[in-house]
């Protein structure tokens, strides 16, 4: 699969000063100026890897292929204090970005990664997330050219996969087997997902949310109107199954979390015949759940609220498809070090939340505490997806000042 | 619009023997050979127009058209005792057919009316209903010719439409109001529709339950199953509106009638998107009511059965439309006329039903009492339509008796 090519309009000024500071905006625009849309890399991960090589990480390519899906590069980059072992901190991100979509919706080039004059960086991955992948690592860069990185124990390392915004198969989940396999499981991981939902230092995610998909396909028997009793109206049925479903009260919500909710997300028949009885049903259901749930809990209790309908279990199909667990880091020293630097930076303290869609989190959250903070999200996924550029340097800042509190 | 046209494989015997005693058989051969699908008539009135002439019948050709319909031809036929007025009893009945269908779906041409060795006629129309109105014919021809019919006083008409099958609206209702005008309203009227499910004298139908039928289009808010109080599902709020209507018990039956009943037909939202929870929702549903009920009182009941619910009126909007009242013809004279009939000649007691679909008899029982016989409609609609042989002349013959007892 061959894209199209984009070329940048203005050449970049330098990565680094002479002491090897990273500029975090300047490594951002290089990075959008590679077109990764998954499961392309286009020099991505080869640049992230060339940056982090000269602050003196060793670095992994870990690329993995799986039957039915694309193969996928990654990259694990670590770095150990000459001050000797001690907390291990992990930023984990990724380097593929979704389409561009339509390049008409865009006002400008969306891989040139230009600055507009009034100082935003508009391009795919801005927001999502190269922006935080630079800033990650020019805070890095600061803390061990500028601080005294070297001086405190304590090791810090990169996940960085190409294949978040795909199936993620080949991605997280399977470098985070390899690290667990190879000794390198981090103490605490800051992923850089773009959790602001309008204005950066706003939130910070501790947990998600899971999620179920159900389909339910009811049958019944077609027939006449004028002869209801020769008939079995699968509406009628799908509608007696679906109400308890529909107006249950999962929960009221938990310490971190909202409450559960269920929602009908589809219900189709495509009967156009006034006068016959429809004899099949199908509908389609979600359930965003919190920590009160484990899929498996809400599987049975599905079954067993259908089943108390009296429709016989005869009568219906029923498909449910975990594709999320419910799961929550409560705040400590990861949270607690974000919040101070937030503070410290932008005199806001943010939301703990467990909101919205999914990411790589449910994958790390097994190996250790997780937490996610980056930019603002608005635009991501959209055309001109953008980042004021105060934000890449504000949001480097408090990297700079987390890492610092994490290794102290 | 110029169909298939289909060439009768043998010559038809004479319609008529010496004195004028029509062939039922024969006759409703003779019909099916016009290949009359609405709105074409292709002869088949010109048949009946002039076999009645020859039995001594005054007709009238009565051709309507309405904006956006075809315009169709009418017959009207009247005979009246030379012994005086009395009694007037109408048939009514149309020549119009449904299409053949698929032509590969049928044994034989659909239109070439041939008699299998086993003593079917198989043909589009020889249930629905040419075979009656040669019956009812031939029972006139032999009132006349064999019985005393010239001794008797008493009127017998034909009211054949040409638009039962279509649109009906250029038909049978602008005859009647044309008979109305011109003094031709019947004391009772025989529909020859195929009222017997199975078996020939089984069912007799005095009345119909009337029909309405629903839409419902539902407004809620679309949104991400994420967040649903930033949205408002249509899909739960239709089902919400739809279960009180799909539960409600209309009524226990009348004294004619089975009870009333509604069925959601449809419920169609298709969203195929398991994070979105869906902004709009449709559903069709239908009623089928007896004398308990009319349009207008289930129209006001629907709308309060809704807005019983709780759901804003403003959100959602719903089209009513009756296509027929309920109605009934009480035991009576024409009933009583064939239940003694069809006991005589085949030993049953006929069922006297309002169930099914929609007849004429719809626009006649606003006129004169009303109630429908003929033969059996197993077949009607479908490819290979048939009925025995023996049932036209049995028909015949049940209806000879008829008019013999109704012009006493």
């Amino acid at each position: 699969m061959t894209g199209p090519t984009f070329s940048a309009a203005h050449p970049l000024p330098p990565l680094a000063d002479p002491r090897g500071v990273l500029d975090p905006v300047t490594l951002a625009r290089a990075l959008i100026r590679c077109p990764s849309v998954t499961p392309r890399d286009e020099g991505a991960l080869d640049l992230v890897q060339a940056t982090l090589e000269g602050l003196g990480f060793r670095c992994w390519r870990l690329p993995f292929a799986s039957p039915g899906t694309a193969r996928v590069d990654n990259l694990f980059a670590r770095w150990d204090s000459p001050a000797g072992p001690g907390r291990h901190l992990c930023f984990a991100g990724h380097t593929d970005v979704v389409p561009a979509g339509q390049a008409t919706r865009w006002s400008v080039d969306p891989f040139a990664a230009d600055l507009t004059d009034d100082g935003r960086l508009i391009g795919r991955g801005a927001a999502d997330m190269k922006g935080a992948i630079a800033a990650f690592a020019a805070a890095v860069s600061r803390h061990l050219r500028d601080g005294q990185g070297a001086e405190r124990p304590g090791s810090l390392s990169f996940l960085i996969t190409g294949d978040e915004e795909g199936p993620a198969v080949n991605g997280t989940v399977r470098v985070l087997q390899w690290m667990a396999e190879a000794g390198h499981v981090p103490d605490l991981c800051l992923v850089g997902e773009p959790t602001n939902p309008g204005r950066l230092g706003e939130m910070i995610k501790i947990g998600r949310r899971g999620s179920l998909n159900g389909r339910l396909v009811v049958h019944g028997a077609q027939g006449h109107v004028a002869y209801p009793h020769l008939a079995d109206n699968a509406a009628t049925k799908a509608m007696r199954l679906l109400m308890p479903l529909a107006e249950a009260h999962l929960d009221d919500g938990t310490a971190h979390f909202q409450p559960s909710s269920l929602a009908v997300t589809s219900i189709d028949i495509a009967n156009p015949a006034h006068n016959v009885i429809p004899g099949e049903a199908e509908a389609l259901f979600n359930i965003r759940f919190n920590d009160a749930h484990t899929g498996d809990g809400l599987k049975a209790w599905i079954a067993e609220t259908l089943a108390a309908t009296g429709v016989p279990v005869t009568d219906y199909e029923l498909e449910l498809t975990v594709t999320g667990e419910a799961f929550v880091t409560p705040p400590g020293p990861l949270s607690d070090a974000l919040v101070a630097a937030i503070g410290a930076r932008l005199g806001v303290e943010p939301t703990l939340s467990t909101s919205g869609g999914t990411s790589d989190a449910r994958f790390i959250k097994d190996h250790c505490p997780v937490a996610e903070f980056g930019l603002v999200g608005a635009t991501m996924h959209k055309a001109d997806e953008q980042v004021p550029v105060a934000d890449i340097a504000a949001l480097s800042d408090i990297y700079t000042d987390v890492i610092a509190r994490l290794l102290a």
